[in-house]
């Protein structure tokens, strides 16, 4: 075992750490932050930095811009780039495009890739995933996928309705996930690619939401007699379900690691506070009450970044690692969010304001042990593996 | 002992919960709701309902136009308010008036009580509690009390700054706590009451919170010479802190019962979406990882009131119910937090939008266990209670 | 509403708390102890103590020598006795004999009173509640019951194996839970008095357990061929289920009083040698990590029995309060083990030895999660109960 | 980073597994064992096994008869032969020997090393390490040290009382810390060797504690005028603390790798438990309630198991890990606590029955909370150095 990083990695580390504190940190006070994340001239404006520091898109391959890293190399850089909410923008790395960019590498053919990928990897363009339905449709069952998609000669049509759809506002193509049925027959789910904007692809409301970082915020889509063409399909028709598991996996370590981040940030303003804050005679981290919540903070961000760096090592090992990466998102998921709360707490009244970014990071956090699978899907699909596999 | 109702509480508390579920739950999706509370004429109309249904003002005496309730009688009919966010505003119970009130009527002299209190409590006035001050002023530990009042011939010449101060946008009158120097003598903390908008009071800006339900949003405040005449004193010079104590106690109480009105309100939206929405078979609520959070909540819920009813029983026995309050206020700001957590859990991704109210109350809850005494503090002085009396 | 005691009940609860402080507690290290709780001698010399002083068994009627106290007034009492291990035994209210008095008090025969519990409330005699069966049998789930009694004449012949049975060595007799056939048909499940020592009933092993101060241990039992004569059915044929509800719900509630006074027992000595014990300077209650424990005990002895006493008064005012049982079983064997648990940390080293009475009650109380129904079969029946009621 | 096990250290992982598995694990019902860990004869069995495997002292150097493991090494095998409590007992990496061998190897001469070291590395002999004194002496707090060694003459004289010695009966000798008084000056605190027995070396009594798996349970000394020769001092004089800590930072790691391994034998028992026990119609597992509590204890495992064995690779790579074994000390001992009682839980009735490893586990594992620092003054410490570094 080494639980070292190469220098290579290290200097990387270093290297974002530093563009993020002394570049991006001082957007944050930045008007142009909504609640929907930053407006589109403020993301075009970090990504030329991130360019110009040859931080952009760092998960991708260098024929598409990238720095080619590994999982375990995501694992370092995003939680640096995560330690700014404008860190994984700027770097191109933030969701839902992280994930779709991982996917599109493995399964998109190569006319999709420069069609599509090229200006993505970029930072040109964004994208979104539309996967989850409203009530009664697909969510943390994804088997109760309700938008269909009918073979009609060379051409599917979909119709449904999808919500939550982070980033669909503004976005410059969609994957949507869709049951699909061919001459008659339902063939099982199948992704397809799709220009925005487009006739029948309808963004009917952005939701109003807890988080505010996401770009595009989240919105609810009409799906009315969509025409896509067959040479859309991303991957086989019938496989979206399958293929969706290339995404699944690693987005769910991706989200970990950028969380990491936001709540090691979080952790050091607290810090800062518990230092200079005096009360009852002394600065309050000397009051064990105080003191334990940040102790507590770091032995949290301790194992959540040795199961993410572990997970992430699987995966370069060509590893399924489904049960790592489970156990991994709900303990993640978890710790960040203690840590957080913990800060609020520890900074008192200005925790709960808009004056530090902590208040920003505890409501965008908060949505983290729901996404990508709520902590109790993970947890019964832990217990199954448990039941199932002798020991 | 005996755990029930007075009839006419009973029906005093039914009549309340038909109120808020008839009138005013309508009123939540009013586009007059800001993220500082209701603004002025949504106000005013929901207390002119109030008024209608002589439901006004319940904690104050007839005199001033309340229903003169105990202090069980406010834990009833004040949890029946808080299951609507709106229904405290509209009954005038809300912090910080509903406090200020309470202490006006102990505390202030006839003449005050007319000026004052009795607009107030018609719901015609707002007002604003002006204690908490910015670093490293007073916060959890009062004693760091940085305003000055001078005093000079029959004024007082008030300086210094305020923060975090609930209702000041708008108020017609402030309650001022500072540290009094008499013949340049400290003669400790007073309260001063001083009508608004005044020179030498300016509300320098607006924070913005997490929270986004009390009435003005929370202000910050430069007092520069403000001057208040003698007469505007309220209670004794140098008795400050001491007459703060006959709001604050209450005051933790009737936040509590306020907030478990919202956990029940949250848990009543999660219980209802948990028995309509299905995954993997079922309505959700019959997979132990949902009907577990449901069932947790039950409990909270059910100890969560007994303990408010009790320490407001004991209130009404004349005692002073210090370590009761405190114990209260601990369990029931951290079990109302545990509760609308869950009930976010149990949404997934509807939780997080704002399409229920359960967004708004989790945003709202989290102060709670800071305000009036940190969690911290209050185990705190727990503790030293424990460490004093021999058992 | 009212939380007061009656001056009869304070009295009472005075009266027992210094008959255990003063005559029960120096027994505490009677060598006469055993890991099966107290032997015979001093069972029966701390039973003539609680008669002496007018304190046997108060839970049953005065016709049978008790106290008539109603379920409130155990409430109070059971809680005094409780603060010593010794205690309900002394008193002859400690499990199961004060369940199976009640139930018989309720629904045995006039003559099967007078032959058995008359004995057993004067403190003469020990019995046991034969339900419980080894794997695959009864346990959380009654409904898996094994033991079969057929119809055989004017006799039931008894076959089966009973498991984890309370106080089976040494008890005068027993009530036995068997699934019943008559005609050859499965009829339901029925209870059965039987005298002991009797063919047919073999004690073949008393289990090591966690727990030691069970007076008889926890015996496992062969049942072959046991001849019971009809007249000696507990309640009617078929009606075994139906009542043992009303042993149930009572017995769960007196566990958590006793329970709570056991509690409160561990958190007096952790907190004596809080105040003694320095460290790093001072008693280490002043250090906030030991002293926000000791909060957070008071503040769960405080809402414990505030739920208890709510529970007990419900079934006084003859509600059935399945749902307030399970809730106050489910809080309070938790709230309780929390306690326990931190008294053992605030004394350190010392807490994990037998010097005092915290490690014994440590030990004991963790099974109170399980029995009476596990936490998680509580947490089940109460979301049951939330998916069915309307709100 | 590499997460992966060399292929020698995957063999002796899998070597101890076997032996665990197939020679000591049958011993477990041996009648030899008692409240104190096995008796003389069982140990010199067991050891005579471990020798046979070649798995004997696998931490002391192979000089002394070990396989000289570094701490990673440690790591996996100290947990392989944690899985059951026999089994470091049988290899001698038990506590207290393991850590005194550890100590002895880097500051003893090769004389002490000849006399004392060999024996108890080979397994002959056992040892005791006496520092923690009654109240009010050396605790959690060290500094309250109240034991005195006199110099006079050659010798010293040492006087005081020690208190949960562990091993101490039956030890072939003793490690003693005292605090050093020469030529009438205190010169800090120092470590005697001290064959045994000893005139002036008393063990008063044997305590009766919680755990039961320490060979020679835990002992209450009186040193009586207790005379060392100065040639027996280990390490230099005064330098007492210092040299603990060489003793202290490993320690406190194996006790982590071994209770991990213990932990893992408990959810196995109930993990096989969940699979065969039906209820309400399934096996438990598959009730959430139950394969929850399963897959939070995978988490737990998962992540203990990195957070130890970074810490022992940091040791590894001459670091002090000040920080990381308290992260690692306080994380794992919570997750194991948290591990067996949600086994005993799982376990139902049976988990507090002597009929399954798991009832024992957890009785000595609750201490581990406690020695070697407890949770409080761990995170104490760590916070106080988060308070210092700047970040």
């Amino acid at each position: 075992m080494d639980f070292s990083l190469t220098s290579e990695l290290r200097e990387l580390q270093d290297r974002t750490q530093s563009f993020i504190r002394d570049t991006i940190i001082p957007y944050e006070r930045d008007p142009r932050r909504t609640a929907h994340g930053p407006d589109d001239a403020l993301r075009h404006e970090l990504i030329a930095h991130a360019r110009a520091a040859g931080l952009l898109s760092p998960h991708v391959s260098r024929d598409m811009g990238g720095l080619d890293l590994t999982h375990l190399g995501r694992a370092v850089v995003f939680e640096a780039a995560g330690y700014s909410m404008l860190g994984p923008v700027a770097m191109n790395c933030a969701a839902p495009d992280e994930g779709n960019m991982h996917l599109m590498e493995r399964i998109a053919t190569p006319e999709q890739k420069e069609r599509w990928l090229r200006h993505l990897a970029a930072g040109e363009t964004r994208s979104c995933f539309c996967m989850t339905e409203p009530h009664p449709g697909a969510g943390a069952d994804p088997s109760l996928l309700m938008t269909t998609a009918v073979k009609s000669g060379d051409e599917f049509i979909i119709n449904g309705r999808k919500w939550l759809i982070t980033g669909a506002e503004g976005a410059a193509f969609a994957i949507i996930m869709a049951r699909t049925v061919v001459d008659g027959q339902d063939v099982g789910a199948t992704m397809f690619l799709c220009d925005l904007p487009m006739p029948g692809f309808r963004c009917v409301r952005s939701l109003d939401t807890l988080d505010s970082s996401f770009t595009g915020g989240h919105g609810e889509i009409v799906l009315e007699d969509l025409r896509v063409p067959a040479t859309d399909v991303l991957g086989s028709i019938g496989e979206g379900f399958r293929n969706a598991q290339v995404r699944l996996v690693p987005a769910r370590l991706t989200h970990c690691m950028r969380w990491l981040g936001a709540a090691r940030r979080a952790h050091d303003i607290a810090l800062e506070h518990s230092r200079r804050r005096h009360a009852f005679g002394s600065p309050i981290i000397s009051h064990e009450g105080v003191g334990f919540m940040l102790a507590d903070n770091a032995i949290d961000m301790h194992t959540a970044q040795l199961a993410i760096r572990h997970a992430a090592w699987l995966l370069d090992q060509g590893e399924r690692a489904d049960l790592e990466s489970s156990m991994t998102k709900v303990y993640v998921s978890e710790a960040v969010w203690r840590i957080v709360d913990r800060c609020v707490q520890v900074l008192g009244g200005l925790g709960i304001t808009r004056d530090t970014e902590v208040e920003r990071i505890f409501r965008d956090v908060r949505a983290f042990r729901i996404y990508d699978g709520p902590s109790e899907v993970h947890r019964w699909s832990i217990a199954r593996k448990l039941g199932r596999v002798r020991t």
